[in-house]
């Protein structure tokens, strides 16, 4: 374990996407970084090697999930998560805000913090700011982010300013539990709805906390793409430059491109591997789902150009046969091939800041995916 | 492709146990083997690079699964099943009598062949044993299967008699509708229930067809392992030397160690993946049941000294909570594991008659399992 603190360094700009590295004890985060989530400690259908061989640099784990089984002092027995889950890269937790809004059918939510019941066996248990840090501490993420009290869309602007404002009390205990973690950083969370005052109220009160890199929560829950990005670009200028951004939750190939060109570091989202068991393709060409009759005879693989076995060394006719036969192994090798493809997405994001050319490989890429595939 | 023709070497005995090679134009099968079963093109949970890796010299397809779903015509104009799905060495199929009496609710038996409902749609199809064998030569496999009638247990010796004479006149037609492919080999099945009269008829009948292999089927439906072994010891002596003997649908480990006591070179099932999808693992130390409590904060892995990751590098607490989590990993993990350990277990089984201690072999093997190895 490295001794050297958590930090994030800005190598360069173009336009306002941003390419940099995040510093943690368990290694570097190249960002733009996209998270591929593993909810209770495994990417859902792939070994964590083929994770790591796509080139992500860091994983999520829920820790709503986390809590209710196997349970934090339990994987601290163990070790903590890394070693509990085999991965010796970052992990970032999240709070379990957000699961105790969409898993948990009852639940009540004082200034104390959250009481829910288990989605799992009806249990009931308590979320508190302080308990949400020690739970994070206790499985040893990097980076740990605080309660915070998400809602579901649409909602009254009243219903989003009081929950925003409760988030930052609770922001503020969160930072204080947190304490003391070398090399660990803790993150903010800016709600506020799609409301850009609340956004931008949240944003500064966060700042004057004081964290180590901050989070956009509350969106991707329903409002559509377009108030999304807008409800971004209303955030995005009230954080601090000099840490890193994350937008929780999101999304499509095409939100993260958009998000990236207004100014976000990192992603999270399910939707790599959950389309992927659903037999649907993120790739080059576009979305492609291999359910469709058209795969059926087809013996091209999902693009013969890429390093991963999953997009380069099956065919789209055996694919179509596993996703339709409901195989195991279709789920396994289009949850692979997606979180591939979002990683030399972002791979080719990072290269194109790099090289000033963000916004013709946006463009390009675009044209790319709307051109898709179908053989002439 | 090879030219060489389909063949089986003899290479010792040890008692009734014998050690063997069967060669086929895709390459050798060390034989005792174990041929994990790819029923619809796939073995559930694993990648064929694994299963290879695992030392499976063969793998097992289903006609009636792969008939239904893609259909042979379409594999075929894929390439042939090693093609479609990716693995280079040898494949059996079956010839889906098996499946049309476990599985399609609805059927018919006549002289020409089955009528049967499709389980997937209901859709009505016919197999002949020249049809069966039209489609195994579609598919490609390197070892093709008869067709014959299973019946379920129990029965009367009437109808495993009228089964039998029926499965012999498909034999014939089976052997003639084969016809001359080099490198590959065509099998009987000797049927005739629990029945010893019926077993020899049986196979007497076959061998005077003439198959490049025997195999015994209609076991392992529910007769017991005593009554399996028996029957075995009634049918092996009447089966020729000089042939490989496959004993169909079986089995478990000791099924397997005590079958070959009995002289039978090859075995397939589907209890491996199966079981691991459900949280059983079989390792050196016997059946583990990873869905139970005790195992929930045990850090030691299945088998520390087993060459397979499965085995070797995942703790029993990260599996238990894999497999209570419903976890996919988890189910490819233990169908990793289990298909792991058959292998290294036909390795054991073939290094001792190689060296003349099977017996020894297959006394310590059996009080391992007993000994089991919960920690002191």
């Amino acid at each position: 374990m490295t001794e050297r603190p958590f930090g994030f360094t800005l190598h360069a700009s173009d336009g306002l996407a941003r390419l940099g590295t995040v510093q943690t004890r368990h290694g570097d985060i190249r960002t733009p970084a996209f998270m591929p989530v593993g909810t209770v400690g495994t990417v859902k259908g792939l070994y964590l090697d083929q994770v790591e061989a796509t080139g992500a640099d860091i994983i999520l784990g829920n820790t709503y999930h986390l809590m209710l089984r196997p349970g934090a002092e339990q994987v601290a027995e163990l070790g903590g998560l890394h070693r509990f889950i085999g991965w010796k890269r970052p992990i970032l937790t999240d709070s379990g805000g957000f699961q105790i809004m969409s898993l948990s059918k009852i639940r009540k939510i004082t200034e104390q913090g959250a009481v829910f019941q288990s989605h799992i066996d009806g249990k009931r248990h308590e979320l508190t700011p302080e308990r949400a840090m020690e739970i994070q501490r206790l499985l040893g993420s990097d980076i740990q982010m605080q309660l915070d009290q998400c809602l579901e869309f649409p909602h009254t602007e009243k219903a989003a300013e009081k929950a925003m404002q409760l988030s930052l009390r609770w922001a503020e205990r969160s930072r204080r539990a947190f304490g003391q973690q070398p090399g660990r950083g803790n993150f903010g969370i800016v709600q506020g709805g799609v409301n850009a005052r609340l956004r931008r109220e949240s944003a500064e009160g966060l700042k004057f906390i004081g964290f180590e890199g901050y989070a956009i929560g509350g969106l991707a829950v329903g409002e559509g793409q377009a108030l999304m990005l807008q409800t971004i670009e209303a955030t995005a200028p009230h954080l601090p430059v000099d840490r890193p951004r994350y937008l929780m939750g999101v999304g499509t190939p095409e939100d993260i491109l958009e998000s990236v060109a207004r100014g976000i570091d990192m992603f999270d989202c399910v939707m790599p591997t959950r389309s992927g068991r659903h037999g649907q393709a993120f790739t080059r060409f576009g979305k492609i789902n291999l359910r469709n009759a058209r795969h059926a005879g087809d013996p091209r693989p999902l693009d013969p150009e890429h390093p991963c076995p999953a997009l380069s060394q099956y065919s789209r006719a055996y694919l179509h046969h596993l996703i339709r036969s409901g195989e195991l192994l279709g789920m396994m090798l289009l949850s692979w091939a997606n979180i591939a493809y979002y990683q030399s997405l972002m791979q080719g994001i990072r290269a194109a800041i790099a090289e000033g050319r963000f916004d013709a490989f946006r463009t390009a890429t675009k044209e790319q995916w709307k051109r898709g595939d179908v053989p002439a």
